[in-house]
């Protein structure tokens, strides 16, 4: 929807991939409904998936014996954290729709998205966009539990295993799907109380 | 067992945190038992986890449409795989026993361990060893797809909310296990068929 705005959290090597592709028409879709679209390109922008002490600038809470979610927490509360994560951190803050865009592994996402989720949502935000996502690791852990309303998985499977037709009609699809992803319902995750 | 050679796959930042102390018993249970241990040391060694085109040296099999699956197998074949691959592939392929030790986050495993199994493994060793891990997501997909023996699982729960008796009393039934693992019966993965 007009005003909207969105982010796209993209990890793949190849801009010509269909997850390129997908990328893409999510862009060329939701401009064109007039949303404000930024696309986080994790492999492009060399994104460190590594949660390391470098997160931290300055001194750490306890240096003794280095915990990444105590420090990390500690340093988000003091506006501490590196560059890197607090842009990221501050896409997120700002954007009403949330789009991962990732190719599914056999450990349901590469390694430099897992990155992203460890180092940019460690700290655990609390939002209320809506979120629309390739896979279900996700959806009842970190996102659910930041308060995230999570939408229906769109998952294309194996396009490299499918004809070129079909794999332009994934793509229509997909574009279909967003003209009216504003009015979708998020499905359920689990209860409240469940995290409480 | 005497002359049985060990890997173990760590991943932590702090040295001193628990993790460390349960790596550490199980380099000292084992090379007591007369094997010959070697620690990948993720952080120390700070391994690169995100999976890109410098994992191959020289040309592409297909340098207009990267596809990492392709290219890293192709490269596997040739020899062409960047050296910090060959080095983690070559200790897969001399271990009699996999020890994966690393903490449980929210998506199973920190990205760095994730990067060193989407590198690593990408290809699909199939050997015949024995592994002892601490999650669920690997075994039936990569690990048992591979031909590894997968054994149970050893979890410590929440380490940092018990006691430091506690703690220690982990720390010796992770000592106690290593001492019999090797008479251990694999656990049941899916069978041989579904991967045919």
């Amino acid at each position: 929807m007009a005003g909207r705005k969105v982010l796209i959290v993209y990890a793949h090597q190849e801009p010509n991939s269909f997850n390129g592709s997908l990328k893409t028409v999510a862009v060329e879709e939701l401009s064109k409904q007039g949303c404000s679209v930024t696309v986080s390109d994790l492999y492009a922008m060399q994104f460190e998936p590594r949660a390391t002490r470098n997160d931290i600038v300055g001194c750490l809470h306890n240096s003794d014996n280095f915990s990444y979610a105590v420090e990390a927490t500690e340093a988000y509360k003091r506006g501490c954290l590196s560059n890197d994560l607090i842009e990221e951190q501050k896409k997120v803050q700002e954007a009403d729709l949330l789009i991962f865009q990732f190719p599914l592994y056999w450990f349901s996402m590469p390694a430099i998205m897992k990155g992203w989720m460890d180092r940019v949502l460690v700290q655990g935000f609390a939002h209320d966009f809506p979120m629309c996502y390739d896979t279900g690791l996700l959806k009842h852990g970190i996102m659910h539990f930041c308060g995230v309303k999570v939408l229906e998985p769109h998952i294309c499977f194996a396009p490299e295993h499918v004809s070129e037709e079909k794999r332009k009609e994934m793509l229509i699809a997909w574009a279909q799907r967003l003209k009216t992803l504003w009015k979708e319902e998020p499905i359920n995750c689990s209860a409240e109380w469940y995290f409480k």
